[in-house]
């Protein structure tokens, strides 16, 4: 069994940079026709020099490959009407990110009040440029995105051609919110797919598991589950693909994020047709995005075959999620990779 | 300001066997009179022959240290009531896993139904030997203890006259059942009283503070403060100090288990002196349990004096809680280790 996947997309997904960028970009760019870049490094891209800089630079580690990128700057209030309608030509979007709550995140929003983010919001409305948020309190870890929930209903009330992407939900509240709010929408990572808390910390702990929003209950990965398989058209993929060094993870103090890029086409080709969903494959990964983000893709075919896939235990010193395990399908090899 | 702590007793006490038990045996022998031995080991300790040569190789440890080992067995619904009866000269209770729930409990019950637990209950119940309980179900992760709950109230309605302890409680609902169940008991550790699932996982993921029932809500503790610092009768300290080398918690697959013997007096009192209630350190940490297994610990007066005591950020190999952090409250040195 075979299937080709049009140019599928990943909308959230982060490269790093460096020699982890070096290191990494390639089970992206091989395998994907584009991804929505996240911006969250050290510094964070905040300048249209620093996006055009970082371009470049995963222009050269990508290595040739025919791979977009889709660029986003981190959020400020201070952007402002006329820095964005330069910053356009070279972003598709702006990530927002609550301060301190995930990886390299210290200089996000610490005030969620309308007032205080008003003049980017206002901007990016006019200029359609979707916001993409990480939406969590700093409340107890298992109920910060639910927490969440009153902003983006906030954000979504006071802006309402506003484009708001709910990323990498976890929480089955969240998908109530796609339905009341017409201008909300969600990605879905391959992780949040597969793994509950049980899976990070119900028998041993698993730090390459360990990302955040935190894997939830098994109702919410039911519920996630039931949008993409249905290829529910508010709902993209995003893997928030997020590699760190196998020394930041099997550590006193592990860092959040799960490496899933190389393994994401293959682990969705057999949760799909697990779930006799394969043919809205090609929606969730791909056809879903152009629509909501107003994209047209480069052409790009990738065909997985039903063939045994044993994941490597480590890929350039970085674990991948599945490491050791054997999938059901596999990239095919015989148009090379 | 100092406190003079009489027979100190940790109830729930794991010295694991050969090299990790003669690096850590002293970090309990030196502070606490006495401890329940938990029986976990690799075979678990099922005989009386075991007892004995298990007992041996902790006195070897312990180097000379006055230090009284109430020993365990790991239970069989084979034991039945004569070899209970030779069994009671060794032991002071038996320790209830069900079967897989955390570090070497494989061979533990895997049926809860009361006819296949009878044989060696009724004959504990008649020797008044108590039974002490992992309360975990394998549902879901937060869920565990909770899910638990009907088990101890049907085995404490089953068995009135049995003392019943239920371990390491996490869960605020596990409080409730100590009040509507005259054999119910409890015992509480030090990590629970400190931490939350947001220590463990809400900012980075911390190996050394994983363990199984793991850390619950902010309710949840706030329900175990409450009974530990008033010393409610029913309650009686147990460390569940559970030590894993370095590589068994820093990897792919942390092992389950807090090491807290060495700190547990020190932060004890921190934390009772915090909430005004140092008057009640000493039920909570010896007198309760005095009455609950009706035991005369021999005398063993430990000092401890409010001073800055930096907790090592390893000992002989394994990392302790608190590492690296500073406690206001110190082993009073003058009195000598």
């Amino acid at each position: 069994m075979k299937i080709t996947l049009h140019s599928p997309l990943d909308m959230h997904l982060h490269l790093r940079d460096g020699d982890m960028l070096k290191s990494i970009a390639r089970y992206s760019s091989r395998y994907f026709a584009g991804a929505i870049i996240m911006p969250n490094l050290v510094p964070p891209v905040t300048t249209i020099e620093q996006v055009i800089e970082y371009d470049k630079r995963i222009e050269e580690a990508i290595d040739g490959d025919s791979f977009e990128r889709y660029m986003t700057l981190f959020f400020k209030n201070s952007y402002g009407y006329d820095f964005l309608k330069e910053a356009e030509k070279y972003i598709k979007a702006i990530k927002l990110y609550p301060s301190g709550i995930t990886t390299n995140s210290e200089g996000g929003v610490s005030s969620f009040e309308i007032d205080d983010l008003k003049e980017t919001l206002e901007a990016m409305s006019e200029l359609g440029l979707p916001l993409l948020v990480h939406g969590e309190t700093n409340g107890f870890v298992m109920d910060r995105e639910r927490e969440f929930g009153s902003f983006y209903e906030k954000i979504a009330s006071a802006f309402p051609k506003l484009k708001i992407v709910m990323e990498h939900i976890t929480d089955r509240h969240s998908i109530k919110l796609l339905n009341e709010y017409e201008n909300l929408y969600a990605t879905i990572t391959l992780h949040h797919l597969y793994i509950t808390l049980d899976d990070v910390a119900g028998g041993l702990l698993k730090p390459h598991l360990f990302c955040k929003p935190i894997a939830k209950r098994y109702e919410d990965r039911e519920a996630l589950l039931d949008v993409a398989l249905k290829a529910y058209p508010k709902v993209s993929f995003g893997s928030d693909s997020a590699p760190h060094p196998i020394s930041s993870k099997e550590s006193l103090g592990c860092a959040a994020g799960v490496f899933s890029s190389f393994v994401a086409l293959p682990a969705l080709c057999e949760l799909f047709e697990k779930h006799n969903s394969l043919d809205n494959l090609q929606k969730f990964i791909s056809d879903n995005a152009r629509e909501i983000y107003d994209i047209v893709p480069i052409k790009k075919e990738v065909t997985l075959v039903k063939k045994e896939f044993e994941v490597p235990k480590e890929l350039n010193g970085v674990v991948p999620m599945f490491y050791g395990e054997k999938l059901d399908w596999s990239y095919d090899e015989s148009i090379g990779s």
